[in-house]
C-alpha cells in the first residue's frame, strides 16, 4: 500500500511530452519525457501520455499505489460546460471529450487545465511567486499566453476559457494577429512579433547591426537578435525594444488595474533578456492607475521554467476536487 | 423580537444619500433618501449616512430588529490589507478608517463595497443577469464604471480595488484621462468623452445638427445629444457614435476574453440610447478572439437602475460574512 504522497504532473506540448512525480515540498523528484509527434491520432497520443506518465512514477521507484492523481496541463481549455476540450491547434484537435479518452488508462483521478494556468499555478505554488494567492504570469514566447491566481486558485472565467492575455485589444483596428483579429497583445509582445517588426526594420535600414547577428539573414533574425542589437546600442533594434515594451506596459497596467496581483511573473523565451525587466517595471509604475496612490505589482522573471507547468498540473487536485 | 428577514443597503453618492430596506425577494420595501452635501466633514456625513437609512426602516414600520445587517456601497474601495477606505473624490477623503467611523452608529453588522460593485452584484442577484453567476457590468455615465461578478461573488482583486474597466489603456499614449493617465477608456466611452469630442467636431462643423439640438451652444452638448443626432443621420454624429461603439467594442472584447461572463450589462446614462445595442453585439462578435468557436456573452441593458446600487449593496453580508 502506498501512501499516496506524490503527484503525477503531465505537461503536454506540441513538441513533447513531459512527465513528472512532485512531492509535497512541491519538488520534482522524477521525470521522464517523450517526442509528441502530434500528427498522430487521438488514441495514439493519449497512450502516450500516460506511458509517459507511468515511465515517470517508475523512474522514481514508484508505483501507481504512491500517487494521489494526475494532473494534466494541456496546449487547449477543457469548456467547464460541455467538459470539451474545445481546441487544441498544434493536434487539429476541436472538442474532444477528453476526459473519456483518458478514463482507465491510469488508475487515477484526472484533472486538466490549460498549460499557461498550469505554469502560473505552479509558480505560485513553489516558484517566483511563492506565497502569493494572487498573482499573474504572462509567457512570452511564440505567442503570448498568461494565467491568473486569485486566492489561490487558477481562474479562467465562467466557462474556463477566460485569462486570454494574448487576445486583449492593445490597437483598435491594428496589426493582424495569427488568431485572426486585429490589434491583440500578442501581435505585438510575442517573439513572432519581434522578429516580424524586425524584418520589416532591416528591410528599410540594411545597415543595422540586427542583419549582422542575424548571420546576414533576415531568417536568422529571433528574438535574442533583437535585444542582443539592442544591448549593443544598434539604433534601429533600440526602436524596436522600446516600442515593444511600451506596448507590453499598456497590456500589463491594464491587467493590472483589473486584476490587482500581488506580484507579476514573466516566462517564456522572451523573459531570458535581463535588461527588459528595470524599463517594465519603471513604466509599468508611470502609466498605471492608482500606481502612486496604492503602488503596481513586482514584475519579475519566473523561476521554475518549463517545471511550472509539470508541478502547477500534478497539483490540480488540490483546488479542482 | 424581529425575524432579521431584511437587508438594509445604503448607496452613498456624491449628490444624494439613498437608503433602502430589501427582502427576501430582492425587492426594495421602503426606501428614504437625502442630499449628501460631499463638503461635510466625515462625522457629519456619517452621522447623516446613519440617519438616512434608519429613516428607511422606520419608513417600511420596521425596526432594527428585523435587519440582518446594514451594507453600503461607497464611491471607492476599502483596502482589504489595511481596510482603510482609499480614496473617494467626491469627498476629498483619502485612507480613511471607516469602520471605525460607522461602529455602533447601528446596532448592526457593516458591509461596505465599490459602489459600481455593488450595482453590478445587484443586477446578478435580481436584475439583467439575474441567474448569472459570471456576468460582468460597465457603468456609461460621466466615467466609466465597472465591477465583475464571479462564480456569484463581487471579484475585485487581491487588494479589493481591481475591476476598473474604465482605466484599462484603450490607445497607447492615447487622450489625457482625468484620472491624469493616457489612453484609458473611460477618455473615449463615457458621456465626459462624447462631449469633448462632439464639442471639437462641432468647433471644426459649426453646420452639425449637434449644435442644434444643443440650443445653439457647445455648452448644451450632452451625451444624449450626440445620440439624438446621430438618429437624425448627422454626418458628425454618426461619426462620434461609430467610433464610440469602435472604441467600446476594443475594451469589451478584451474583458471577454479575460472573464469570459455569461453576460454583460451596460448601465449608467448613455445604455438608455437603445441603439447602441446592436451594432455593440454585432461588432463584439465580430472582433472578439474565438468568438466563432465558443461565442460571446450578449450585451444588454441594465434593468435595476438605481435600485441595483442598494440592492447589491443589501446583500453584501451573503459574499463577505
Amino acid at each position: 500500500m502506498g501512501n499516496k504522497k506524490y503527484y503525477l504532473g503531465l505537461d503536454v506540448g506540441g513538441t513533447n511530452l513531459v512527465a513528472g512525480v512532485v512531492d509535497e515540498e512541491y519538488r520534482i523528484i522524477s521525470r521522464f519525457d517523450s517526442p509528441t509527434f502530434a500528427d498522430r491520432t487521438i488514441d495514439e497520443i493519449v497512450a502516450d501520455m500516460a506511458r509517459v506518465s507511468l515511465e515517470a512514477v517508475r523512474a522514481g521507484g514508484l508505483s501507481m499505489d504512491d500517487m494521489s492523481s494526475w494532473g494534466i496541463g494541456m496546449p487547449s481549455c477543457v469548456n467547464k460546460k460541455t467538459n470539451l476540450l474545445v481546441h487544441a491547434n498544434c493536434f487539429g484537435w476541436r472538442n474532444v471529450p477528453i476526459y473519456d479518452y483518458l478514463r482507465d488508462k491510469l488508475p487515477l483521478p484526472v484533472f486538466i487545465d490549460n498549460d499557461a494556468n498550469c505554469a502560473a499555478y505552479g509558480e505560485s505554488l513553489a516558484g517566483a511567486a511563492k506565497g502569493c494567492a494572487n498573482a499573474l504570469m504572462l509567457t512570452l514566447g511564440t505567442g503570448l499566453g498568461g494565467g491568473v491566481i486569485i486566492d489561490g486558485r487558477i481562474y479562467s472565467g465562467a466557462d474556463n476559457m477566460g485569462s486570454e492575455f494574448g487576445h486583449t485589444k492593445i490597437v483598435r483596428e491594428g496589426v493582424r494577429c495569427t488568431c485572426g483579429q486585429k490589434g491583440c497583445l500578442e501581435a505585438y509582445c510575442s517573439s513572432t512579433a519581434l522578429i516580424r517588426i524586425a524584418k520589416e526594420s532591416v528591410a528599410k535600414h540594411p545597415d543595422s547591426m540586427l542583419l549582422e547577428l542575424a548571420g546576414g539573414s533576415p531568417d536568422g533574425i529571433s528574438g535574442k537578435t533583437v535585444f542582443d542589437a539592442s544591448g549593443l546600442g544598434d539604433k534601429v533594434a533600440v526602436e524596436i525594444v522600446d516600442d515593444f515594451i511600451g506596448n507590453l506596459v499598456a497590456g500589463i497596467s491594464s491587467f493590472i488595474v483589473l486584476f490587482r496581483p500581488e506580484v507579476i511573473i514573466l516566462g517564456g523565451g522572451l523573459s531570458n533578456n535581463e535588461s527588459l525587466f528595470g524599463p517594465l517595471n519603471e513604466k509599468v509604475m508611470e502609466c498605471t492607475f492608482g500606481a502612486s496612490e496604492i503602488g503596481v505589482p513586482k514584475i519579475i522573471k519566473a523561476s521554475l521554467g518549463n517545471d511550472a507547468g509539470i508541478i502547477g498540473a500534478a497539483y490540480l487536485e488540490k483546488i479542482k476536487s
